[in-house]
């Protein structure tokens, strides 16, 4: 049983999961583009938010900061010279997303703080949201939660979004100082972990009939950006034979990227952006640049079926006359999970009545590069339809319910294992 | 010879030769973009080009008018009551343009009138700018000339751009009346027809070493906007088998689009643009538009192989689970050109001393439109590289010091023929 001081019956557990919904609801409106949640790092939206949050934060009793990336954090204090416990998920979303993907594991933290009351802990409770981890506006995935544990590279700020605002004005417009980035990691020496609880965004919990699971391992993933070259002619009378059609060139890829994914058991090989120039009708395209994002749990595996994707690239570019190249390469290997932690979890699940499985991530999350420098484990919410990245995302209230349950077990495990 | 009023020596033609060039070179610094030439239809920069040419065109004793689809248009008065002969090309252009196609054209007529002096014509002479050839704003070509002949349809003015402008909008936004556009339309019985100065966009006068030829006819054209629509998921958890990747249909389709036009003689079949959403690295993408552009100078090959391309989509729709759609579709079937108009311009070269070949034209030309109810010619000139829709885009002097020769000859034989 847990000590009264962290235990919350399941009608405050009920009341909070409606109130993490219609918070989710709330973060739906600060987006982008009207009548859909578009919410990339820095945008204007995103001063939205942190207002909304940082107002339930403080209302929590949390004491509220802003880092040098743009990352939200809500502090619990604990004893003084205590370590600290992260708790949380990514704010931003891909374009046109559904409402739950980062946002949910933030609210959920939130949740979770506000639950807590006012029962000592051995640690500091930081329930963070983090300012960016889809990698839209800039190509680069987890900035925010780079930043934290200390891997955020400053050549980075030098990189401009597709208006070309770079990420150093990106950051000032925001009204914070791009310098200050390194002072946003955490040490070490401070830090027992970070616990992410996410949507599963696949098929596994929902088949198996269970709202929760605990994360085994989090796929590497290679993200790439390509470009074929060719030469910007007129489509009427430039003939077929002779032409140098840096669109043809990409097609080609994309069709080899879904053969080669499709051939290796886990692998997952997509193609999702593409930029096309004159991008006119009428002209032969001249220019495109292509995404490319592999993942496997295995990195051995994922780092073959990219160097093949690159042979191919090169063939077809010489059967084509185009120009090939790799403008940018970013990679996560594969995550491995804290043992301490995700047994604890584990432990937690057990203990609120769930046998939840162990089960691998596909999608990347901030715990991945976390796990660089610190602990971490995560917490798989069941995900009707298994549909993210889409308006369609949805989440069952009695989840998010039991989720709670989970995390304050969690908390209660820990601060005993922290006092002894 | 010449009646004296209207022949104009070399060293008078080479002068206003160089004229158009450094004009052409003024005009290019009109765009959307520092340091290339981007022009779209009613933009910003054509307001720039309308006062610039306007006012060459009042100094050169011309009265000049915008009717209501932006077309600049000066006139050279003839006797009252008399018919009037069309000169000119288009003043827009497409992203990332040359500095000649279509300016040269609009440029070279205006040096006509300038060489005419005060000789009088038995016609008017309207120096014509179309204010749209190309079709990159909204999709649709020949918008300035398909108002000029009276085949503007007003359901176009409801069409958006990719900001989500209007084209009714966008047409206020330069100070005109949509609704007027019908009152741009000259009737048939006023206009003798229609002559267009034109780079060849093409290969044939460069290999003949000739510097002007005559137009023959213009290809037909299909061109379409098509959309592949798939389930936008998240690229790392949705397996490879049964996504819905509506980037991998279009990948087909621009694959199978490259097989179908290299297969027979003269067709040129081109996807020139596409638009990708979400368009995020770690998103499949859910949907996507892309253009079919299919020309041929005989009308029922041209039509054929549009119909075996829309099939070939539907297949790929079938077996990739996407739905397809045909969501918009312009025809513009192949040109005549008119004999009296297009012998009398071949006699103005041989005049000239240039036995210019007939040749076909791959690329449409708003005298395609306009063939439709007018009597309508072109004169091309030799395209150094035949690089076009592209910033190495060249014409040599000499060559356009011969077209404007060919030009006022042709202005002489006319006259003559008017006047019997």
């Amino acid at each position: 049983m847990l000590p009264p001081a962290i235990a919350a019956d399941d009608q405050t557990l009920a009341a909070a999961a409606e109130r993490v919904m219609s918070r989710c609801d709330r973060l739906a409106c600060c987006s982008e583009e009207a009548g859909a949640v578009t919410r990339r790092y820095l945008s204007h939206p995103m001063q939205e938010v942190h207002h909304t949050v940082g107002d339930w934060m403080r209302s929590a009793g949390l004491r509220v900061r802003v880092d040098a990336a743009g990352n939200l954090i809500g502090r619990r204090p604990g004893p003084e010279g205590s370590r600290v416990l992260l708790l949380g998920s990514h704010l931003d979303s891909v374009p046109n997303a559904g409402r739950y993907d980062g946002v949910l594991g933030v609210l959920a933290a939130l949740a979770v703080a506000e639950l807590l009351g006012a029962a000592p802990l051995p640690f500091h409770l930081d329930v963070i949201g983090f300012s960016e981890e889809e990698g839209v506006r800039y190509a680069l995935p987890y900035l925010g939660s780079r930043a934290v544990c200390g891997g955020f590279d400053p050549a980075w700020l030098e990189r401009c979004d597709p208006s070309g605002v770079s990420m150093r004005q990106a950051i000032e417009a925001f009204g914070l100082a791009p310098d200050k980035i390194p002072e946003a990691a955490y040490q070490p020496d401070e830090v027992i972990g970070f616990v992410e609880p996410h949507l599963e965004q696949g098929p596994v919990l929902e088949r198996a009939g269970l709202p929760v699971g605990v994360v085994s391992g989090i796929a590497g993933q290679t993200r790439m950006r390509l470009r074929f070259l060719g030469h910007a002619q007129h489509a009427g009378t430039t003939p077929m034979h002779g032409r140098r059609d840096a669109l043809l060139g990409a097609a080609r890829m994309i069709c080899e990227t879904q053969r080669i994914g499709a051939g290796a058991d886990g692998l997952r090989a997509t193609v999702g952006f593409l930029r096309v120039a004159p991008n006119a009708t009428n002209v032969i395209p001249g220019e495109v640049e292509l995404s490319l994002d592999v993942r496997h749990p295995e990195d051995a595996l994922r780092r073959r079926a990219v160097d093949t994707l690159l042979e191919l690239g090169a063939e077809i570019a010489r059967e084509l006359s185009l120009g090939f190249s790799v403008i940018d390469h970013v990679v996560q290997e594969a995550c491995r999970v804290d043992p301490r932690l995700t047994s604890m979890l584990h432990d937690a699940c057990l203990a609120r009545g769930y046998d939840a499985p162990m089960l691998p991530s596909g999608a990347g999350h901030d715990a991945a590069p976390l796990s660089e420098r610190f602990p971490v484990a995560m917490l798989f919410l069941r995900h009707p339809g298994g549909v993210s990245h889409h308006p369609d995302e949805r989440v069952d209230v009695p989840d998010v319910q039991v989720a709670l349950g989970v995390l304050l077990q969690f908390i209660h495990l820990l601060a005993e294992s922290e006092s002894q």
